[in-house]
């Protein structure tokens, strides 16, 4: 186990208190990073459906999954073997019966049936066909929406969250490190990934890392553009700029770091524009402080674009930790106009500030931690726009 | 574009041909490998809504994402630059609106709100709110589930797509030995790993390797009885076996192998385990035609292990090919009883018969291609437990 029992239990409870305000008797956990959040629960098995059940009054979870599942349950949770459920093998991917049959089948062995039921319903795993069967088989529930209910428990961590954190930080400056490095003309993209993916996984002699909840991103030339493309065997061009988005990963826990890397000397247009994402960012973390709202540091950052003529409609941060593909957001805060969110002590978030033009983008990033009067970055690397060659 | 223009309509014709003979008139395809499949569309934003809309009568799909990544859209996909649809950055995790609720204001704009509009219920990526959201949006609609449509008509691979594929084993084959050679006593986990993905991001000197949707799984030790488990910074111990779960990727082509190494002579009941799922696996190879069912495949391994006195319950094989995290996958046919999927030419399967003792496992693969009258291997790696040390 990665936490002391306690803090399970403390999260446990934490997420209780939330169920009670809401009138929830029965939570359904179905996001693979809310199952280890409170449970410790960690296995590449999130393809086939599987969960926790938190119910008001029950000490502890319970965990279902498929059978051959189990026993990786039993290897990295606290709970207690009977609270360990697996279900038969002929219910993954049929076109007869469904997981959450199995789950509506337990629910009702233990009258659970006419409770306040309430599942995740926009979070990734939590299909359409997941929540029809809850309606099919428990006519008598009152299903609820608790969409991000444990996401947002997550976002205040505790001194053990941020410790692997913060070994994530240091891997991914190492990693940083050996991407500006191998970003080459004339090598291929998929060699410097190669790299990379050594460096993230290998993590420092102290500890090792863990795969990335996103992999890493890579645009190159043109594709700078846009953010969201991987790597080509294509090799990198003298004259073009690559983004590097890429994280450090720690027992799930992430620290991402976006740097924007030129070969030869910049053009005027993204030099400038290295320099006004710079200039913004520092706008943003400096007013990052407890009590201030989320949308409050964006237009911190929106007031130093458009001095320089740039309007950027999308989010410029949001909340970061603990994550299992596809994505290392928290999915709660998003640093943007409308989020009014007040920041507390030990909410961590990545300052992702980018700006695309038509043909070419900058993005330069820092994960911070709110402390009780400022932001800490978790990293120590150059803010600015790397040139190689 | 990876395949040539008239592969995209050959496929999207397959399908309307599906859609035609269930009545679905507009098909939602929200399942990241279908949006590949169907358009070329390739990038990590599957953590955020996305979709194709497939029409009975229009010749090409829409793409509707979040607009940071239509560029992407318009550098990975065939698709017309009209038909490249970005929604605003306030929908993304909003508890406000949902791109769904866009999506729908698309479909009511085009009178498409009284069709017959059918979604991929229980594929990962489409949630219960983005179905809430059509059912509120969309009062006069009929909403047909059309879970794995798309991925049925992938089932039988063209030539350009089997060429990927053997791309791929290539590249696993090398993989397979780097891992065989890189679990050590002594070394961490994380180490070997790291070279692991090294192998797999670099893949041949003649083409880069992809990210795969499943990470290298590597349970070892005690943790062998349980399938899904990733790796630690533990070192290996002389002693303990270690199952490899790894594939090659090209292009988002998956050729996927299982191997399990020991280090040191192995223990007689391992070693006796590794030659039944070798023999039953030659016998469920020995199976494979055109015609022969699934099922009939994997009775031919369930005869084998019966003799051995081994019961087994979980399903020895899948389609594979085409995919995106968290599974490679295709979620069509499994080799289990009940499944009466008749084999044709050109499918593609990755058989991958395991068995899990109490303290210990042996998983050892093939992915195959049926020809017009066998199983053909995808990759030449010595079929064996491996030894070390």
């Amino acid at each position: 186990m990665i936490f002391a029992k306690g803090e399970y239990l403390e999260r446990l409870h934490r997420t209780k208190e939330r169920m009670a305000a809401r009138g929830i008797e029965v939570l359904l956990v179905t996001d693979p990073a809310n199952m280890n959040y409170l449970s410790g629960y960690d296995g590449w098995s999130f393809y086939v459906h599987q969960l926790l059940i938190v119910t008001a009054d029950d000490e502890q979870p319970a965990w279902i999954g498929r059978a051959q599942d189990a026993r990786a349950a039993e290897v990295t949770t606290w709970l207690k073997l009977e609270s360990i459920i697996g279900y038969p093998d002929d219910y993954v991917q049929s076109t007869e019966r469904h997981p959450m049959d199995f789950v509506a089948d337990h629910l009702k062995a233990r009258s659970r049936d006419r409770h306040c039921i309430a599942v995740e319903m926009d979070n990734t795993y939590f299909t359409a066909a997941c929540f029809a069967s809850l309606q099919r088989n428990l006519p008598d529930a009152r299903l609820e929406d608790a969409t991000s209910l444990v996401n947002w428990v997550r976002t205040v961590k505790s001194a053990a969250e941020i410790e692997l954190m913060q070994q994530a930080a240091r891997i991914v400056e190492r990693v940083m490190g050996v991407a500006a490095e191998a970003v080459r003309p004339g090598v291929r993209q998929c060699d410097a990934v190669a790299r990379i993916y050594q460096a993230q996984i290998e993590g420092t002699k102290d500890y090792g890392g863990d795969y990335t909840a996103i992999a890493p991103l890579l645009p190159t030339g043109a594709g700078t553009s846009t953010p969201h493309l991987t790597w080509t065997d294509q090799p990198f061009r003298k004259g073009e700029a690559t983004i590097l988005e890429l994280a450090g990963c720690r027992h799930r826990y992430h620290c991402p770091m976006a740097r924007t890397v030129h070969l030869g000397p910049p053009p005027e247009k993204l030099a400038d524009t290295a320099k006004v994402v710079i200039e913004g960012l520092q706008a943003a973390l400096e007013t990052v402080k407890p009590g201030v709202t989320c949308e409050e540091v964006e237009a911190a950052w929106r007031r130093v674009i458009a001095r320089h003529g740039i309007v950027k409609d999308s989010r410029i941060g949001y909340a970061t930790g603990l994550a299992y593909p596809p994505d290392w957001g928290e999915r709660t805060i998003s640093l943007r106009p409308g989020d009014q969110t007040e920041l507390q002590p030990n909410m961590t978030l990545h300052l992702i500030p980018a700006v695309w033009l038509d043909d070419c983008g900058v993005e330069i990033s820092e994960c911070i931690r709110v402390t009780e009067d400022a932001a800490e970055t978790f990293c120590r690397f150059p803010r600015q726009l790397i040139v190689e060659g």
